[in-house]
């Protein structure tokens, strides 16, 4: 029988349990939280990243909010509620792929600056680098490539982020990819410039050159 | 500016990256659902089986029905309908894990075969793996590690498992650990002989001789 003294709940995913995870993928994990417009190129850039780094032996996970609303979200709507219950869980979730040693590369509008300060909150500032995706609405309304912008204004979606909520641009952005004006090549170029020194064991003394536009 | 062309949502953890991913972890990734009464050694087991993969190079983490309740599960109580959102949710995170090339260690009492039928459901018949963890509603109640079952007969508790709501036995458990009359160090040994040849490349002809009782 186990013995009782021994039967005592253990906190799981401590601090010495995440180093080790960290230790044997080689890689420090943070959540790279990609903020911006519908169309901006958030989803394109979460999975080319993903790619990119697993192609460079570094393990990610992609939370992109659109997806995890067919999962993990299933029954949340757009409502100003709804919106913060599907961020709250998305950090939560980002924040158990960190502990694990995984570096979780959200894709997510998140439009609000306190729904972002939220996401940063549960996460903790260490190991949350907050990436704004910066195409401006009229570049993303047209391109529409879901065909989303169009709805809106046709007053088929409600409260859509853009046409009827304003997106509030990060003050302060750990990074910022102006996906406007750049080609998906050069963003994802300027994208890895910012990440790769901030998870790589070895690089941790060269910091990237990239600072935010 | 991203083109178009690009700028189309691809499938993040298709089968090909997880895949990828699993090889550069060097292992097989599978959902270890643990269930079993409450004080049977879920969360002990979970936690020594999550070090022990780690200390043999293996990655997997740890989701403990308890410990969401304070993250991700915030807000759900104990009704029917709660408890059915709960481990809808543990699933489909657990999903997400393994769809990251990463063993999922679930300690959740999930005491219905319905409940436990969702989540396989979810997670897919392949990567679900069902131990039981079995101890004797006796043997619980006698140790009562957190003094849940004193309350529980006091009236303080309602709908607890084992006193108010029957457990639903696994009919045909993947594997199943009688904690009632193994000690710790032979619960995890039996444990580490089901999982280690389930998610190891090279073990996978040499299955382990385990079976359930």
């Amino acid at each position: 029988m186990l013995p009782e003294t021994q039967n005592i709940s253990i906190p799981a995913n401590g601090r010495e349990t995440r180093l080790s995870k960290e230790a044997i993928l080689n890689q420090h994990a943070r959540v790279i939280w990609m903020c911006g417009l519908s169309g901006a190129g958030k989803s394109t850039l979460a999975t080319r990243l993903d790619n990119e780094l697993l192609s460079r032996g570094y393990l990610s996970q992609v939370i992109d909010g659109d997806v995890v609303r067919g999962g993990l979200n299933k029954g949340l709507g757009f409502s100003s509620e709804d919106r913060h219950e599907n961020l709250r869980r998305v950090a939560e979730v980002a924040k158990l792929f960190v502990n694990c040693g995984v570096i979780s590369i959200v894709s997510f509008i998140s439009p609000t600056l306190h729904s972002r300060a939220m996401a940063k909150n549960i996460i903790g500032e260490q190991d949350f680098l907050e990436v704004y995706i910066n195409a401006s609405l009229d570049v993303c309304e047209a391109r529409d490539i879901k065909g989303l912008y169009k709805q809106a204004r046709e007053g088929k979606i409600p409260d859509f982020t853009g046409i009827h909520q304003p997106f509030e641009a990060p003050e302060h952005p750990d990074a910022e990819i102006a996906t406007g004006s750049m080609t998906v090549e050069e963003s994802i170029r300027q994208l890895l410039d910012f990440v790769l020194p901030r998870i790589s064991f070895k690089d941790q003394h060269e910091q990237s050159q990239y600072k935010p536009s």
